[in-house]
């Protein structure tokens, strides 16, 4: 059993009953900076800052023969909502816990721009002199592998680049009334173009824009928004861990799990095999799925079949249930292809011998026969054992975003959002955890103000430790 | 609301409490006949056999201002199960009604073979002189577009392709034991690779081969070799009309929608935008989903990304809300591509003037400006208006398969499975079509006859007939 607890466990649960605060809390939120412009500080290996280690419990945590669960000294300070977290090193596979986790509170703020969309629609020249934009929560985790480096990179920086994507939509996602296809050119883009048009007949065709002219035009939610919004800064994350993985020595991968509240809505975005759920009234929710090598095959057989390039002469985009050997060319062996959930048999070729692109099933699944993941962030130096084939164009930093709107659904205090890595998922299922979950909160008094503030934290996870235990040892 | 009705409204409904003929029905099965071998008649148009139509009521069949609801004349006698059938011609799309449906027994004889797998393991050298086989049940509907002969094709052949992928698979899905990995070599089959070995060391192999010597071996069911078989069996339809649709002047193409009833499960194989749903105890379960731009969005523009070359310089492989214009370049408008589920706005360049590869939603969904469904069988020469451009390498034939295990759950004998083209779901949906079925079934006498023999259908479908033209106008 020891042997599955390969990664870091971690857990992050939020109440969804609580409110958002009125105010940003975290010191770390960095409302609207700039994410990637500069020069950031190295992204050295540490623990999450809202852990609050002392050198002793650093070097307690860093312990593979105790493997201690790690928890906020002081949860209700440091987390918004009645958030809990803990973590637990992994069994050995690499020298430090190269998982990593992030909460915060980020002010998304308005991007200056004297002709804005609204601006420019309701007439008005200037925006006013204050401060234009929203909240939106944050809670994510990040399963590092081959190295800590992108890991820890990506939890000082994804929300950032969240933030900055969201900062051109300020005034579309206030306002209530259909996102407007499209925008008017920004004033500072000096376009060549013979096409484009003065300033004057520009706006003109801006208050035109409002009026739907095309017959066929495609409505867009806000949510929809959002989501690209996610789904950009993932790719934005991605690109910087390639840009400054040579000069910030950013080593390996991670898959990423993030929570976003925004709006009276949680998106909830996963790269990997990391999984997210809701317990609403003692019900599962699910609110991710994982995307390994199993899930993705089709997928990825498909662009090997179109890149095979990508494959090396090492590989076949064929799938086979195990190892052919030269001797058996000419029998018959079940394979599927890029089109088939069944399986059939094929005459075995002499191209049949590679190694399948997709080999091993559940935990043992690996593509190319290296990783067991088939999204997430870095990775962009990985390469098959002892060759010079490139694993990243198989990968995909895109998550998956799934919308939980709050307001459809009547909550009790107990429920809760659970984001684990597979560290987690490995040794316990999502009844289990939503088993000791009620268990923990129906202990405590309904007011009691702990409850509520942050001890939700502080008792639910030694007895999640002594349950993650239980199922350990 | 009449003009929503554009393709012939088809139905097919199975009782699931029936209990399988113990012997074939069906005049044209064609037990284990090659299917696609030696020349087939010509695909005349015609309506399903089974129908029996005189020539007055085809003249009806055909008449688009009457639009007269057909079934079975006799369906106890040819129809197996207490299978029930309706049809109605289209608004006037085309002069003929394109759609087509088949409903066959089917024996599925073991392949000759003086060294199958299983005479070998058992050490016998030749099977018994007996037909060794067993029978599928097997219903389709074929919603025919741009022509009937795809269809046509379709409905007299795929059963037959299907037995025939199956006529290999006779004794392993009769073996309780898990399915060989490997096959031995064919004794017709001369190989000239110096690997081969002589048949006593193949005998030696196959021995071996029943002790599972890989470490990582996949282990794999009846079921997924089931499965693979249609889904290959649908590939060698769509072959087999891409080679004879000049000789047999072949026109257009079909969705394909069949369920097959083998050894106590349901096997539903849809391609297209037809749906199946089984209705247990008034309960609806989904058996199918559909395939058109919008569902399959993401891997028609991943590989347009992938092969630009098939998009011709006229389409561009992103999504955008609605056309633009030309004097809209440099401006910002919505769009989408083959990683996004989100919007995202981008700043619109020359190459955003081209016509997106998914324009449209609804059932205004159409890829290359040209086609609303996905997946099928037949449109090899179906190319975009006024140009060169073929659809055909956007399109699939390979269905996708969902399991309904009979044995895994109470039924009554109101429990239907129901299959149904676009032409019925466009203006009726699940839970409406649920309710007609129950009342109409809760009104016979549970021991009545003509219930559990075929009277099902010459009740069900008037009632139906009334409740669709109550919908239609």
């Amino acid at each position: 059993m020891l042997l599955r607890v390969r990664a870091a466990v971690a857990q992050l649960a939020a109440g969804l009953g609580a409110q958002p605060p009125a105010e940003a809390r975290g010191a770390g939120a960095g409302a609207g900076a700039g994410a990637g412009r500069g020069s950031p500080p190295p992204a050295a290996f540490c623990r999450p800052a809202f852990l609050q280690l002392t050198p002793e419990e650093l070097r307690r945590a860093d312990d593979h023969a105790g493997r201690a669960v790690q928890s906020p000294r002081d949860g209700r300070r440091r987390l918004p909502w009645s958030s809990g977290y803990a973590e637990v090193i992994n069994a050995g596979k690499s020298q430090h816990n190269e998982d990593q986790a992030c909460c915060e509170v980020v002010f998304v703020e308005q991007r200056p721009s004297p002709r804005g969309w609204l601006s420019s629609r309701e007439g008005s020249e200037e925006l006013d002199g204050g401060r234009k934009g929203f909240y939106f929560h944050y809670w994510a985790l990040f399963d590092g592998h081959a190295g800590s480096g992108a890991a820890v990179m990506a939890s000082e920086r994804l929300h950032l680049h969240i933030c900055e994507q969201l900062r051109d939509l300020v005034e579309i996602l206030q306002d209530p009334s259909p996102p407007p296809v499209c925008l008017p050119r920004e004033a500072q883009t000096g376009s060549a173009d013979p096409n484009q048009m003065s300033y004057a007949e520009d706006r003109g065709e801006v208050l035109n824009d409002a009026v739907p002219r095309f017959h066929l035009e495609k409505a867009v939610s806000h949510e929809s928004l959002v989501i690209g919004a996610i789904e950009n800064a993932f790719k934005h994350m991605d690109d910087q861990i390639e840009r400054e993985r040579a000069s910030q020595h950013l080593a390996g991968g991670c898959c990423a799990l993030a929570a976003i509240y925004l709006m009276g809505k949680f998106y909830v975005a996963n790269a990997g095999d990391s999984r997210a759920i809701i317990i609403r009234n003692g019900e599962i929710i699910p609110m991710s799925r994982e995307f390994t090598p199993e899930t993705e095959r089709q997928r990825l057989q498909f662009l090997a079949l179109l890149r095979p390039e990508l494959l090396g002469k090492e590989f076949t985009h064929l799938e086979f249930p195990r190892r052919i050997q030269p001797k058996e060319l000419g029998k018959k062996m079940l394979y599927r292809d890029q089109n088939m959930n069944g399986w059939a048999y094929k005459k075995i070729e002499e191209d049949d011998l590679k190694f399948p692109l997709i080999f091993g099933e559940g935990k043992k699944a690996r593509m190319m026969a290296t990783i067991g993941v088939t999204r997430g962030l870095g990775d962009h130096d990985l390469k098959v054992f002892s060759s010079n084939i490139h694993i990243k164009p198989f990968l995909s930093c895109f998550p998956e975003v799934r919308v939980y709107d709050l307001t459809q659904y009547e909550h009790c205090p107990d429920d809760v959002l659970v984001l684990g890595t597979d560290g987690l998922w490995d040794v316990t299922n999502d009844e289990e955890v939503a088993a000791v979950v009620m268990e923990v909160l129906t202990s405590y008094e309904p007011n009691d103000p702990c409850r509520l503030s942050g001890a939700f934290n502080q008792a639910h996870l030694p007895t999640c430790r002594l349950r993650w235990r239980g199922v350990l040892t």
